[in-house]
């Protein structure tokens, strides 16, 4: 059945080296059989549903022509990675031109993942964010039963009205929260500043009590430390943690290839040492990287690194809580 | 009705100053009552339909915003064009994530016009490929009892089935002959060239009697000749024609906004003389221009501006024809 | 009178919209009677007076169109700008080849501004630094008895010498310190470092008694804090505070867009912190934002984004201060 | 005096070399005595009075930085341009803010070169349109008695009013012909084309008898005989030729680094064989080369090496004529 | 032996596929036994030995990547390539800093092609202009009995002295004439224009009796009539030809990926042409393509997309010679 | 015999002016006798030996260019350096294809240079990494008894094996520690960070005992404490310290310019205070810049004049440790 859903990576496995030295001589395609990785990973390359013209649905394989440039060994934790088993699904294979399919798949292939895999954390390559609505309602399918809280990285609240505008980019956490997928005051964001969200959606998050940490007060303790805090609150309200990092979040001179990026926002230094403490999270069990665009980066792909770069914090944090 | 389809671009008019010097002087918002224009304009700013990412439904605006740098005096033809009366009905308004609710609305406002300026030349401004198909079946729907021909200037059929992709920017001329709206005879594709049709495409133009002539044969006679012998022999089989410049056809040395443009296409000089034979011509009362996209433009706008010149030539044909 | 100085700017009015959620809905344009806006904001688009080639002139147009962008509520500051009255009086009208009476125009403007206006802030959207020393004297012009004191954030001391160069901008402060405008020692510069300031200007600046305090002091107690305490040191001795804000202050690798921005500048955080800080003193009447030449920005107009949430900053510190 | 006005390129003299394969081994500085060169060179680098921002004043520099990749010698013609003299003598010193004083400087820089040496070839390297109407202003001066006509390659008339703009970059024909210095029916302009000038100039033109061979009846004999024609009916009504070309008569798919470049506009091959024909010309005394803008070229620096190209091109036109 | 030369190139191979509608598909793995393929190709990424810094060593693998956009159709010739079987060598493997290492390998890798597969033309993608001496130096190992002739495609005449330089890109066919593997006399250039070549380097070749046909004489007669003629005299004076096409004889704005590009070059509509001409000769039996660096192309990838398309005239010429 | 190595860099010296203001007034050619500079500077402008295509050669001489840019006098510190004697000896001149002749002329230069001026800090403008080894083994040629021990500011190790790759960018280190040259307990490398060095190379750095301070490490005390603290230990332990700044270690959102600078690496606001404290150092004697390549730069050279910058800092710190 997930045929239907996955289509094969352009980059080649690279089964035949016994080496694990570079990402893409580490990460192992997803078999369906007699496998068990410790991390799942797949793409979920769409940007159609996105607002403004966005090339994000190009990213899962940006990002895996990049990590060739990438060590498995990581020198400020003095760990090597190799020995943590990371499988690549693949991308869900999206339609051409019917928006509304493109979600229902890649609701499944979370669903299917989720369930297939239980204990194993699920990261999504996206993308824009509208794939977020269309991830958690696949997980809480695979999982009626458990109350899903989301950490959310972002300059946006993304409470847009899909009345307006269809389950677009920007309406993700409307979509769940009208939706009863997931509770206001279950979803914690972190990352908001400045000018970037209307007055009538802060006052929609204020209704239904989104945790609104702004990017001011999580730097007065530290970004990682006010991460920490609001997985501390998560922790005692839901059973499972869904995080998503709308790279948008990042200052603009640090992601030019983020359309959304603002000046005033995270650094990439603060998102890294976040990255580390929310991998160390046993509760976090899903995470996406969404917004990323690579027609727009820079020449030297500096936000596409920037992207691998973060996923395999995520990475270390969780082969460091394993003692990997 | 309308006003459920057209939006006002962004750009303002100037109906307080008497001069048309300028483009942007010159033409004006089409009033719903009492106005009698020479000829029509509209966006279809639609390009979620296109296969790879596409900025193409940003053309229109930036259309309207470049020909302020472009007189209303050609100077080749010694013509003035401010005393033919050009009307702007705006853009069609798309739906965000509902790609077959903005092909409706492209199609309606196509019929709309077209029956209510039945004597007046209708231009379309895209968006991609698809919204051709849109087009025609609304011009169809307004006039069902008449044969409509096509004179397509594009480097590829655009043939590629529905059945695969729904109705993506590469299949409108198969949408319209496998929907008995055109038949294969009474569509003519100048400017096919090299390696950019895979063979079953040209199998199903052969079996379909699509009128191929290809940029080598019609060079060997001068392009804007094989483009008025290809007019001459739909006016006889056909009641309206509608020509459709895909603007991929263009040389990609000239053409860098347009993604699918190619070595070996046509130069810009055999595009303009062509486009005024296509204007001279009472037969030709539609025409679009699709497929450039603003956001991969060189840094002076080349081909945008090569959009708005390729345009005048027409409206200059027409003027000639008119006696303008 | 003032119609020959100003001229509207290209962006359109939304008057007939109440919302005023984003900066576009907000900003109204200056009406000629009975009008009490809370802020006035102009644009002097003049570079023809940079010793290098810039597009500076270009930056009040750019300012205004990407403020769409910007939404009116501060996320950081949990404050809802748009019940402070911003208006826009346009821009001052440029002579093509006479740049002393281009200069006498921005002199006159910020004249008839300040008279008209004495109790409100007003803004000033440059061009380049030579506009400075055209509205400090029209300033002066307004309130002849009053002392003036600057407070300059600069990586440049901006006195090099008229006889040489004419009223360029490299000169403004020279010229009002030799003109008797303002004292040296009514000078603060913060933001000088490095290597961007040749000898004999320091001589002359220590011989004037300008006041530098080089971003490595500042930023021993913090940026902001030096700022308030230049503030602090100016109120004492002046009437009215003017604040200039050379964009090149900032550094290089966060303002592609400001030509003469050096590595080893101060920070976007650090400018927005220090702007708040500046809107909340009500002696601060007048700032201006100059030498941010749109035309070298990145592709995702990063520098003029800043500009934006710069004088966004200015402004959200003033609302503060008003309680608005 | 001239001293005043010359300042010495930046490029370094190779005098102590005795090869002259390279342009930069070949041209010599002219020296104030005792000199008698083929041709002379000299630069004006002024752009600020250019209606729009313009960095055609880096134009001399670029040129002669370029010329390295030029070999003296012309494999099309098979001849050796070593044997031929050019003297270099700097670039006019312009004043930064005084923009009259600059055209002052250029005009007697013209006269003084143009009485000193009344029989060699002056080549002029701009700096934007406004300095032809010093250049022509100056060489008037020297040469009282002496009719004038002018051979301008151009897209635009260049008659706009200097009273509206001053002696803007739109304006030098405009100024020559209504100060007597030039009659119109001796300017005769070869380039125009499409929709770059308003009908209120061409009326102008008409008025004045400005012969106007547009590009389309120029290709219809091909450029260089049309070119060669209007050489031929000058020759008879005036005593010296002045030919001005306005980069912005290339076709912009050729000339990037013009920003007033169009579609439709001259083949650099038209123009390179044109130029050969005016260099044979011993009439033509004077050309320029102007609106040349290097900060906007592309990054194979296209239109400046097109520049230097041109520019060898009428050398080698009046190498070969000298038989040298 | 030879895998000590060749390196798989990243693409991967379809062999599943049964579909060869587009070149990817098409192209197959040369294989060591049983292979009978209608041609070859190999790689030979090597560009350390350009004079200048080049990016050619990347061409090869980008040539590789961007077919994909091509199909095996010709629409001009009518004509299906997927029945002409094409195999690909990959690339030979470079030594990382000792150039001459490199140049025996390329010297090797040709040898042994040539002498395993007599009857079968040898495409070889470059590297810089260096490689094409390695190559016939190779073929001449080979073939020691057979007399080569050269036809090149170049702006340049590559007769600049090795001893110099080393065996540097400036070279290849003073190194052949020196080295006795090639007759100056079996040498046609056809490309050669403008200033690009200095004197001493024209005299040598003058002496050596270099066939130079330049551009402007091609010209006269059509260019693809120059190179019939230059074929036909060639054939009637060596066993086997050799064809270097330097991609510099391209017109600078038709290839930006390739810094030595000029104004004044050759179109690609005449480069295109005359490879179908040269495709169709039997007598051909090696062509390279050489000095392309990709990192400078334009953000369209216009030249690699020139490369690749000039490549398949040369096999559809040799597929209608065979009448496949 | 140094002639045979040197070349004069293509910048004129300014030596008839008598000011010092900026940085091409200041600093002087260097004599060959007589002189007695404070410190001497030379360019190593090679980089073919890099693994990845690079321009790296051409940093010398943009550096040069560019230093136009800078004054001589630090505001920050409040130190004139015009006082301070720099002399350029220009660049050593590199083989066009003989990479291993190449690092023998650079090896030779360090070593003239190194016996000659014994005294005096040398500073090498690179090139790629490789030229590190070379002079570390020409200060050993001319100081064969004293111990050299090296600070190394880099992202990457630089020990890969000279067997694979010849002596490539990627190995100095380890050249020099398997040549006996240092001592790996001599090697401080403060930058490491993230996942840019593969695990058998982390696994020889440990094996031969290279002092690995991570960023992560470094930015608990400071970087420039860091520094200071390994200096420390250096001082104890060898006579002279060799200081090699990868430019690479930098951030890549303030180094686009370095094509290996990686997200999470150092800021410049870290490197500059650190260059602060290592010029100090008297032991420090030797120190060069490497890896910049400015074909690759930001339009407004970012990295390149972070490079002149970061080596002004060690000037500023060497001369406030002479009390100049």
């Amino acid at each position: 059945m997930e045929k239907k859903w996955f289509q094969t990576p352009e980059w080649s496995w690279n089964a035949l080296e016994s080496r694990k030295e570079f990402v893409h001589q580490w990460v192992q395609p997803l078999k369906d059989e007699g496998d068990s990785p410790d991390m799942i990973l797949f793409g979920a390359p769409l940007s159609r549903s996105s607002i403004s013209v966005s090339g994000a649905s190009l990213y899962p394989n940006e990002f895996r022509k990049i990590w060739k440039n990438f060590a498995t060994y990581n020198l400020d934790e003095d760990i090597d990675l190799s020995k943590f088993n990371v499988a690549d699904a693949g991308d869900v294979a999206m339609h051409t031109t019917n928006i509304l399919e493109s979600h229902s798949r890649i609701q499944a292939a979370a669903a299917y993942l989720s369930e297939k895999y239980p204990e194993r954390p699920l990261c999504i390559i996206g993308g824009d964010h509208s794939i977020t609505a269309c991830a958690v309602r696949g997980i809480k399918d695979a999982n009626p039963e458990e109350k899903i809280g989301i950490l959310q990285l972002d300059t946006h609240l993304d409470v847009r009205n899909p009345a307006d505008l269809g389950p677009a980019n920007g309406t993700p956490i409307r979509q769940l929260l009208d939706g009863g997928i997931v509770k206001g005051d279950n979803v914690y964001n972190i990352g908001l500043h400045g000018y970037f969200n209307a007055s009538p959606l802060v006052d929609y998050a204020k209704e239904h009590r989104i945790q609104m940490v702004t990017l001011k007060n999580a730097r007065k303790k530290g970004v990682p430390v006010a991460v920490n805090d609001a997985l501390d609150s998560l922790s005692e309200k839901v059973d499972r943690i869904y995080v998503t990092v709308d790279m948008d979040v990042l200052d603009i001179g640090q992601a030019p290839g983020v359309p959304a990026s603002t000046p005033g926002g995270m650094t990439t230094f603060e998102l890294f040492d976040s990255l580390i403490e929310i991998g160390k999270r046993e509760q976090v069990r899903y995470i996406d990287f969404v917004c990323l665009d690579p027609t727009k980066d820079s020449p030297v792909a500096e936000t596409v690194k920037t992207g691998v770069y973060a996923w395999l914090q995520f990475v270390t944090g969780r082969a460091m809580a394993l003692g990997k």
